[in-house]
């Protein structure tokens, strides 16, 4: 590699200048004490772990999203973490076993060996809040308030959201005795929404289940979509009216908290189907084609781990919510100049300013005012009267 | 892996449980805001990058440490950082190129493939700052001073510091006129204070450059070792005479700053000598083998991306820092208890109590108030005179 080259960065991997650091770095600590605030703890998940501990319990899809590298001290297979959910999950399930309800959060970078979609970056740093313990709805509605709190306090603009609910299509399947080959294929097929291969998939079941399954793949829309719902499902098993209630449920709760949010419904939509069990959701805004946050009902992930719970929460990408966010303002970045000299008052005024939280920035040999502007400061200290005083910066 | 073993993590790879994780929160902003207020920048490097980018100008030792992949993508080698400093160096090199001056800080996990030593971790968080563009003692006495300032703001008791410079050995090596490899084995044997093969190694040089490189392996105490070496290293070439003199006269300035530091002089050891150019130093306290908190100048790294500048600064781990710091305290775990109720005047106050600062837990199906004071709480909201008021929590 060429010296020019050296500093190449592999594709979907960034790094943050400090204008943006900066700002991510006050995006990071408005949401964790927001989390805090809700009420959740923060755990810190390692970067490395035993292959099956990682994979274990999550979705398919993140065993293809993980790099894969040999422990030399044991011999065994690592991943580096793509996902920080499934860790909390074992947190729960073992280390941080507690009785009652537990609510956990976390922050950091994960990495995906393949990018999620094209143009995505591979390196997002993952915030999210996860409540253990609880399988009734009064979760459900908390974590996804605390999402959008966290879109609100950002200054996310435009923000709708999509629910849905898998329990929906995972009881029809069940009640069809579809095989797993074809609930499969009839999932993707829904994923698609291609109609076709939905008629197709389910053409040997009776007609009554068949006619609910393809339902699945129009019910998409406003509120209405839960009316129709009721309508065209009314012969549906009792554990899909449930999910159903569930979902109108959590509807009602969240136009009443906030209503100027619109809300989207999407009974065939079952991102992360192998993954969630109950409740799932997303935010968007106008423009970007993935969810800015997301998450869902995830119950029983333990269960590998030896311990089934109930589990919901969420997750969000720093660097997106940064650069989609308006109201994260990077911190003050103001500053007061202090010249080169050995004079022992001067490193104590400096000091004394730095503990009280100012921005002191020192000058080096040879640096001029210029360079005191070039550093943000626009004051300086100046020997007055016996004794170093901050004045504004000579012009 | 049976299921009682998938929580099972990695030799050296450790989890943070919420008591921890806390304090580690507090330490990571209180250091960061320390490096704000000495005016560095923060900036974000990546997890991973292509192998020859990591590892270019660093210590050899850093290839064993990190751990390689194959990025799927480009099908070249990958590095998971074991070290952040050489990607800052990069960084200023490159994407961060400013003419003047640089400081830039930053915080986040290294993962060792195999520990510095034994039962040292493998996934520390290294925090720290580093000074580009100059090539003064302004910027070592700065730096030093600032680690100084962190250990002291985590209340680290007992610090005391270890003062070197590469320079000198370099120099008399050069001098010397030894080969690569004699001058490797010398290195090697400096280090380990072995005497007999120091004696050896030199056995073949000039008697005045033999005494000269022999004296460094005793020139290793208190400030008394500076004038033992400006008596033995009289004859020594001019660039070693002003490494001397660099010491000195930093070794002065943190004298007159922290009186009650102890500094010891080490001219023989030379840590991170393939990496580090001029001054180093290294902080420890009593009962731990390793140092606590290292730097040292490291001109030219940026070289290899094509930009050569001065450079010094220093690191630390910040679960070393918690772990032994006495004034790192968890923010206030205390809050306010609200009842399950779908009273919308419950949800806007809790949102506002919330909004400003306080935490709230809200009430699971099936909560009482043992959960309350097991969260942490030690008032609740009742709904009193028409209005939801805090109460002390009902024992």
């Amino acid at each position: 590699m060429a010296t020019l080259d050296r500093w190449l960065l592999p594709d979907g991997i960034e790094e943050v200048l400090p204008a943006e650091a900066a700002r991510i770095e006050t995006a990071r600590r408005q949401v964790l004490d927001l989390f805090r605030n809700w009420g959740y703890e923060l755990v810190i998940t390692p970067h490395v772990e035993y292959l099956e501990s990682l994979l274990t319990g999550a979705a398919q899809d993140l065993d293809l999203r993980t790099f894969k590298v040999t422990d030399p001290l044991s011999g065994r297979q690592m991943g580096f973490r793509a996902d920080i959910t499934p860790q909390v999950a074992r947190l729960d399930a073992h280390t941080h076993r507690q009785e009652g309800p537990s609510r956990l959060c976390y922050a950091g970078s994960v990495l995906h060996a393949r990018p999620a979609a094209l143009s995505t970056s591979r390196s997002p740093i993952q915030i999210g809040a996860e409540l253990y313990g609880d399988a009734s709805t009064a979760s459900d509605r908390e974590v996804i308030s605390l999402m959008l709190e966290v879109l609100e306090l950002a200054g996310v603009a435009e923000v709708h959201m999509d629910l849905g609910h898998v329990g929906i299509y995972r009881g029809l399947a069940r009640a069809a005795g579809l095989s797993g080959e074809t609930e499969q294929q009839l999932f993707d097929a829904l994923q698609r929404k291609a109609i076709d291969e939905v008629a197709a998939l389910t053409a040997a079941l009776p007609a009554e289940q068949a006619a609910m399954l393809r339902a699945l793949a129009e019910l998409c829309g406003g509120r209405e979509v839960l009316a129709e719902a009721r309508q065209l499902l009314v012969a549906a098993p009792a554990d899909v009216l449930a999910a159903l209630a569930e979902l109108e449920e959590v509807a009602g709760e969240l136009s009443a908290r906030y209503p100027a949010l619109p809300l989207y419904f999407d009974l065939g939509e079952l991102r992360g189907y192998h993954y969630h069990t109950g409740m799932v959701f997303a935010a968007f805004v106008p423009g970007v084609g993935q969810s800015i946050a997301q998450g869902g009902r995830y119950d029983d992930i333990g269960a590998d781990f030896g311990r089934a719970r109930p589990a919901t929460g969420f997750s969000t990408d720093l660097k997106a919510l940064v650069t989609l966010g308006q109201a994260i303002q990077a911190a003050d970045p103001r500053g007061i100049w202090a010249p080169q000299s050995g004079d022992a008052r001067l490193w104590q005024t400096v000091l004394e300013l730095r503990r009280s939280g100012r921005r002191v920035v020192q000058a080096l040999p040879g640096q001029t005012l210029a360079d005191a502007r070039e550093a943000g400061c626009d004051s300086e200290l100046r020997l007055q009267e016996g004794g170093w005083q901050v004045s504004p910066l000579a012009s």
